[in-house]
C-alpha cells in the first residue's frame, strides 16, 4: 500500500554527558572543553542517523526552529534547516533581504517582533557582531550564533573540530586526553584573518581543546589582540606557519576586500599565501588541508591539494548537518 | 533516548460557538458580534497552548495552508506560517516578489494556477482591493484576507480586539455586555487613514462590537464614506480625537507619501499628529496606547508612550499567532 | 477538542507494475513504455488521494525532497514542493536566485555542497542542458530533472501524457493497446520549437507511446536532428500540422525571442502561428487544445480557444500536482 512508511529503527543513544547546561551558543567564552568534547560525541551519534536509509528522529518533534539570517548564506541556513528537520523539528525560515523587519526599525524592535513567533530556538547570522547575544537577552527560546560580524562562527568551528579529530584519528593519530583532543597539535589558519569569524571562533575552540593555533596572513590584516589568547601565534610568513602543523587551514578571500585597501592584489596573495603542495611538505607527515568553504579555485588553495587525498574540504561540508544537529539537540533537549 | 519527544498534554476545549458558518473571512461584513466574539475567544484558547512548553497541537493535521503574499510582508506571513503549523498544519509558502506568477499573465490565470496546488485554505495579500474576494469565488478552498490594497486587513483588526478586549479586562474594566464588548468604549485611530486598510477594518470590526471610532489625520485623508458607518466620526483634530478615548491607535506613515501630494511634511505631521503625552491626559484614565507596527519611533508615537505602560504595541504583536491560529481553526474545522 | 486531526481513510493500492528500477528520471532515454504507462496510472491514484478531504498520506514520512532551482520558476517549484508534502516527505527549499551557491564557485562545487544535506531525492532546474544528470552521477539520492536548458522537462511532457490519456477516454477514445496509449493519434506541437524542453521531452514521450507528433514553427526554429526521432515530422506549416492532429499543443513564446533575431516580429508570429478556431476545423472532431503556460493571451492560442471546451489547459495544470507525487513516489519506494 501507498502508506507503508519506512520503519524507524530506534535512535542510538547519546552520550551521557550532552547534559543541558548552556542555553545558547554564542561562542565559546562559557563552554569547557568537556562540554565541547560531548557535543562532538553527539554529532558522531547523528551522524549514524544520516547513515540510515530513514535519516529521521522524532527527537525535536513539536519544537520550533527560526532561522534567522539578516546576511544571505543558503549554505548555512539549509544545513540547520536540515539539522531541524531530521530531528522532527518545525522550521521557520526568515531570510531578511530587503524585509520591513531590517528598514526603518531597530535591531531591538525587529528582534521583539521575531520573538513573537514563539520559537523554541533562534538560529541568528547578522552582519554586525553581537546580535545574537542582544536577542539571547531579549527572548525566552535558545539562541545559536551562526555567525556574526568578525566576532564569532561557533558551529563552523565545531564542525572543523569535529572533521579534524575524524581525520586524525583515521590516521592512527586518536587523541592521548579524550577532554582536550587536540593536545600536542598545532592548527594553521591562513588568510584575511582580521575580517574572519572563522579564524576566530577556530583560534578560540581549537585552543580550548588543548593545541596551538598560528594565524598567518598580511602583517596588516593579524589583529594584535588575538595573540593574547594563550596557545595562539601570529606570523605573515606562510613557510613559518605550516611548518610542523597537523592541519593547515585556507580562509576564504573575500574578492571585494583585495587590492590598494589592505590585501594585496590578487596575484600578490595567490604568490604569497596560496597554500601549495610545497607547503605541506614542511608540515607534518600526516598534515590536512581545511578550507570552510565556498573555495575560489587556485586562489586560496592550490586544486591539487583542494581535491588531493590530504584534503578534509568535502568531509567539513559533510559534517555540517551532523554537528548541528548535535547543538539543536544539546540545547533544546540535552540530558535530563 | 534521543528519540524522547515531549510528551502533548490533551488540548483544551475551545468554545462551542466557533461554529464554521464562514468559509471565508475577507472583511467583517457578513459576520456577526457574535461570531467575531467567539473568534475571540478561541484565539485565548490558542494562547494557552502556546504558553504550553510544547507549542503545538495536532488540530489541523493534513490540512494545507498557503500563503500567497504578492505584496511583501515577511512579519504577517511568518505569523500566519506559525500560526498553521503551530497545529501541525502543511504550509506552502508562495512570496510573489518577481514570480512569473505575477508578470505577464491575467490574476485570474494566477489564482487558478495557485488553486491547482489545492490547497484547504489562502492566506492572501495583495496591492489591490478585492483579490482575495475574487480567489474565493474562484476557488473550493478557504480564503482569509492578508491584507488587500486600502480595503481590509481583518486579522490585524481581530488581533487589537483580542488585545484591547484583554487590556481592558486586566485594567477592571470587563465588557458589560458579553457580545458588544466594547459598548460604551471609544477608540481613536490617527494618521493616513485614506490609505490605510487597518483603520477600515478597525472602523469596521470596533463598532460592529459595540463601540465608537474617531478617525483622526489630516483633512485631505479622512475619506467621506466612512463617516456614513454608524459609531464612526471623522476629525482633523488630534486633540478632539483623543479626548475621553480609551484607546488611541495611531497608523504606520508610509514615508514615500509625506511631503507635497497631500501629506504634510514629516516635521508637520509630527507636529500635528504625533500622539504625545498631553494628548493621553485628554483621554480616558485607563487609555491605551496601540500601533499595528512597524513603529517608526518618535514619528508617529512619543518613545516614551510606545515604551511605556500603558503601551499594548508589544501586546498587539504577540496577539497575531493564537489571534491567527484562531482564524485557521474555525475556518477549516469550526464546530461540527 | 482541538485536536481532532480528520480520521484519514486507508489509502488506495498503487498499481502494481509501479515498481522501482529507475534512480532517477532525467529524460525518457531509458525508460520503457511500460514503465511510463505504470507512472501515469499511479498518477491516477494520487489524484483520487487529492480528491479526499485530507488530502495527504503517510507514504513518503521520514523521506527528504530538496528542490534546487537555479532558474527561477515557482509554478514548478511550489507543484513539487506540494506532492512532496502530500506523501509527508520533509522538503528542503532552495531557490538559487543571487546564492553565493551560484556565483564564484563551480558547478560541481555548488553540487557536492548540497548533496551534503544527504536529501533521499534532489529535483532540479538549471538553465544549463544536462546539470541534473552530473548531480546525478555524484549524489547518492533520486535525482529528477525539472527542466534543464533546451534538453528536457520531463514531468512536464508526462503531466501532458496523463491530461491528454484521461482526455481521449473520457470523450470515448480510450487507447487500443494498454501499453502504447498514444498509437494512432497525432499530436502538433506549434511555436518556438528550437528553444523548447517542453518540445523535445513532448516528442520523445508522445512517441514512446505509439503515438506521432508534428512539430510546427518557423524553418529557422525547426531542429533537423528532432525529425530523426521515428514519428517525428518537422513543418513550417500551420495549416498542415494541425490536420487530422487528435490535440495541438501550443507552446509559450518567450517575448525576448521575438523580432529580428529568428522569430519573427510578434504580429507576424500571430498571423501565422497563432492557434484560432479555424485550425481546429482542420483537425479530428474531437481534437483538443494544449498549452504548457503561463499563457500569452491571445498570442499562441486564441483566447475562445484557450477558454473553450476543447480547452485542456487547466487540467494540464491540474495534472501537476498528482503526477509529481507520482514520480517521487515511484522513486523513492516503487514496488519492491
Amino acid at each position: 500500500m501507498i502508506g507503508a512508511a519506512a520503519q524507524v529503527p530506534p535512535p542510538p543513544t547519546p552520550p551521557a554527558a550532552a547534559a543541558r547546561r548552556h542555553r545558547h551558543l554564542l561562542d565559546f567564552t562559557d563552554w569547557t572543553a568537556e562540554e565541547v568534547v560531548s557535543l562532538l560525541d553527539t554529532a558522531e551519534v547523528m551522524a549514524q542517523v544520516l547513515a540510515r536509509p530513514v535519516k529521521r528522529v522524532p527527537a525535536l518533534q513539536g519544537y520550533t526552529v527560526a532561522t534567522l539570517f539578516f546576511e544571505d548564506s543558503t549554505r548555512t541556513r539549509l544545513s540547520f534547516e536540515r539539522a531541524a528537520r531530521a530531528q522532527s523539528a518545525d522550521v521557520i525560515s526568515f531570510a531578511a533581504g530587503g524585509s520591513s523587519l531590517r528598514k526603518g526599525e531597530s535591531i531591538r524592535d525587529t528582534l521583539r517582533t521575531i520573538e513573537q513567533l514563539q520559537a523554541d530556538l533562534y538560529v541568528v547570522r547578522h552582519p554586525s557582531a553581537g546580535v545574537p547575544h542582544q536577542l539571547a537577552r531579549w527572548t525566552n527560546g535558545a539562541v545559536v550564533n551562526a555567525g556574526d560580524g568578525r566576532h564569532a562562527h561557533p558551529t563552523q568551528a565545531l564542525l572543523d573540530a569535529y572533521t579534524l579529530r575524524a581525520a586524525l584519528t583515521a590516521a592512527g593519530l586518536p587523541p592521548a586526553e579524550r577532554e582536550r583532543p587536540f593536545t600536542g597539535r598545532r592548527l594553521a589558519v591562513v588568510g584575511d584573518v582580521e575580517h574572519s569569524r572563522v579564524a576566530r571562533s577556530n583560534a578560540e575552540l581549537f585552543t580550548l581543546l588543548g593545541g596551538e593555533v598560528v594565524l598567518c596572513g598580511p602583517a596588516a590584516l593579524l589583529p594584535r589582540e588575538l595573540s593574547r589568547l594563550p596557545g595562539v601565534h601570529l606570523t605573515a610568513d606562510l613557510r613559518e606557519a605550516v611548518t610542523g602543523a597537523d592541519a593547515v587551514m585556507a580562509l576564504r578571500i573575500q574578492h571585494e576586500r583585495l587590492g590598494p585597501k589592505r590585501l594585496p592584489s590578487l596575484a600578490e596573495y595567490v604568490a604569497r599565501y596560496q597554500v601549495r603542495p610545497a607547503h605541506l611538505e614542511l608540515a607534518a607527515p600526516h598534515a590536512f588541508v581545511m578550507h570552510p568553504g565556498p573555495l575560489n579555485r587556485d586562489v586560496e588553495v592550490a586544486s591539487e591539494l583542494a581535491d588531493g587525498e590530504r584534503s578534509l574540504v568535502e568531509r567539513q561540508v559533510a559534517s555540517g548537518v551532523p554537528v548541528r544537529m548535535a547543538v539543536l539537540y544539546s540545547l533544546l533537549v540535552g540530558k535530563k
